[in-house]
């Protein structure tokens, strides 16, 4: 059995343990959402200060240059890019996530039909009309390509993860398009092999579109090796940009100049300065910009990812990725050791190399109902923040799906002893049962 | 001869001046670019640093409920909507400008074409497949507008404004889908009545969609009186909402469940925390929200729209444009009077009624040299911001622009001694012949 002063004396052994320094976490909290809203880096209140009382206030419209908000997209693109194995100037920050996802889904699809010849209404065996997707892909994803799909005249058709190589084989793929998948399950944390599952979408002749919601931050990964050819992600999970932040958007360089977008705004124009008529597109990845970028935000987002940079001496994604599956592999033997009689079961896969950086759980009591709602309510109660995942009935694409309680594991601010306490508050809660508190099964109305 | 003393007495006559103490205004400024960039509430500072410090730093994941995060987009589109005559429910704040415009014209496109009962590729003499523009519209509108016709097989075209009544006549608008309007020219600040072209645009079988970014905060505006279809607008202008604010948009509910738009994301379904497969879109405007908001960039807006409804008890929107026609009026008159000598012409109505919170000069010296980039640098080095506007050449759709010094008057914080002090200056930046100096003509390039 491991106990709570294995994990002190791993704490102090781990090389990373001054990284927490550099985050506000809040007394009695043991933050295991961060894979939903990373924490607040302790450089981020005084720098959005700044920029709302000096830059804003004082600089008024002269910042744009003189505090370079005008490059912000740009600039924190690249080192959002350095995380996820784009060169300089290869990836903006812009947007959110199901914005960047619509923009690289309309630049795959134009490719595909330009590639085909053939843009008229009477298909021919050669086109490829079908975006491969993964049934348990999150929803804002699916919801876009569906409206895209609409729209085109394509369809959209959802697997199971285990699904996808098949239906990539030799002679199975001629009709797909575009393969779009989020590399870690936000449900599970399943992890697909990016360069494998890259190279049989490209086998079958369709191009590869990667959310990286859950990758970015939380473990290496490196689009040219893998030889993707469009990716995005958000920036408000692993890369600690607060609510809401912007997302970010990358295309391979060998798209450049052909990878057109609908979202046609004057940040994306080759002279955005020039206010000329008619619309010519950047000639990189600042195509991809659109609109004026919410500045406030981009700098808190600036904050969270030169915070992950801070790693960059100690080992960067690397030495994290390490310490990340440290501190799933601890929970899961914590959970194996201390609650398998509790009714939970890893929904996680037990294979390191196949999970990302979330650990998540089912639960179904001895007579067989599922309590996992009020039990992560109960563990909210007492400060270990994590979170609850509804399940779904059976459809057309597959069997039913449970409840889940996730728990994210972020390297950069959580401690061995965290794991261990938080699985000594579920072991606790369910030995006192206070899942069957009322006030923890009163779901809330969120509209 | 109006004296500075005449204007001070108008300040100390003035019920909105104590408005002006509601902002942080750097010592030295005469801000006269709040059209471009309002200037910083003085409660956003401290507002903003609350959301970081509290709300994420304390609250973390909670504070999507607890702190009222996932009710902003509504929250803050009521506020503006009450501003620009909407109703509650009618408005959200979201996304960028451009991307809102893109929202409302794929939404009044498919309205059209479902009204023609026409899909395929066939034209007839039924169809409209025109989107009718103004040439000097703000770029990003037009380049939106193009992309969208390029992808739809629709046209855009470019009119100068007072060629739109006529090809609004009778028997002359058969062709035309969408008419496209910013309010306020961005460059001259003349106006639009926008009842009158919403009824033209109607009685042609239109839809009318209104760009509101220089009308938002600067002037009454009345979007059901008019009865127009949509409208979008920027919330870092008059709405002082700080860099890169997110925008609203607007629909009139005649099209509730009518106005489809690709963006697909999570925020605009019907149940978004179902995360069920399948979208359905939000029965109202809440189907124009797509992904996560920026949320403190929506913070600031939030700030910036209600320090403009702190002039409610004075008479709100109708206080506040009586203020700006005063300021204008006064700017223009003491153009008039010092310096018409010094080659400048008001490049804006003369009459108020037509004319937005702003007014626009050329400068056109004796030897017909315009220094006008040079003469607003020396300005801004004395600390009068306004901002300058290239022309541009003749085109087909009509003659060449002038170049323009814009000064916008935004009637919170601007008093009538600064209008005073803003043409002094003016006025010795050319007896002194600053702009003739080196350091102000030379251009930055900003890319």
């Amino acid at each position: 059995m491991i106990s709570r002063d294995d994990c002190v004396r791993r704490d102090a052994d781990d090389p990373l343990r001054g990284l927490r320094e550099l985050f506000v976490l809040p007394d009695g909290v043991i933050y295991v959402d961060g894979n939903s809203l990373g924490a607040l880096p302790r450089a981020t209140a005084a720098r959005v200060a700044h920029a709302v009382q000096a830059e804003w206030g004082q600089g008024l419209i002269r910042s744009w240059n003189e505090a370079g908000w005008i490059t912000l997209p740009k600039r924190v693109g690249d080192r959002i890019g350095a995380l996820v194995g784009a060169r300089p100037g290869e990836c903006v920050a812009a947007d959110s996530t199901s914005v960047n996802l619509f923009k690289v889904l309309s630049a795959a699809a134009r490719i595909v039909e330009a590639a085909a010849g053939a843009t008229g209404p009477a298909p021919t065996a050669r086109e490829r009309r079908v975006i491969v997707s993964e049934r348990q892909n999150f929803p804002t994803d699916l919801y876009i390509a569906e409206g895209l799909c609409r729209d085109l005249g394509w369809s959209l058709e959802l697997l199971e993860a285990d699904a996808i190589a098949e239906r990539l084989a030799p002679g199975r793929g001629d009709d797909v398009a575009v393969v779009m998948l989020t590399q870690v399950n936000y449900r599970t944390g399943a992890m697909h092999d990016m360069a494998a599952v890259t190279a049989r979408a490209h086998a079958a002749g369709a191009l590869m579109v990667w959310d990286l919601c859950h990758t970015a931050g939380a473990l290496p990964c490196d689009l040219h090796a893998a030889g993707a050819d469009f990716a995005i992600g958000c920036g408000y999970k692993y890369l600690n940009g607060g609510p809401g932040a912007p997302a970010f958007v990358w295309a391979h360089p060998r798209h450049a100049g052909r990878f057109w977008q609908p979202l046609s705004g004057w940040m994306g124009h080759a002279a955005p300065f020039k206010f000329q008529p008619g619309y010519e597109p950047a000639a990189g990845i600042g195509r991809f910009l659109c609109g004026t970028p919410a500045v406030l935000s981009l700098i808190a987002l600036e904050c969270g990812v030169e915070t992950l940079h801070a790693a960059d001496p100690l080992g960067g994604m690397q030495a994290l990725r390490e310490k990340s599956v440290a501190l799933t592999e601890l929970f899961v033997r914590l959970v194996d050791e201390r609650c398998g009689a509790l009714g939970f079961t890893v929904a996680s896969p037990r294979d390191a190399a196949r999970r990302g950086s979330q650990v998540s759980l089912t639960h179904a009591a001895s007579d067989g109902a599922s309590h996992g709602y009020a039990i992560m309510q109960a563990l909210i109660a007492r400060g270990v923040i994590g979170d609850f995942r509804a399940g779904g009935p059976a459809d057309a694409h597959g069997p039913a799906l449970p409840d889940i309680l996730r728990f994210g594991f972020t390297p950069l601010y959580l401690r061995f002893v965290d794991v261990w306490d938080a699985v000594e508050h579920l072991v606790q809660v369910m030995a006192r049962g206070e899942f069957r508190e009322e006030r923890f099964n009163q779901r809330a109305a969120v509209t």
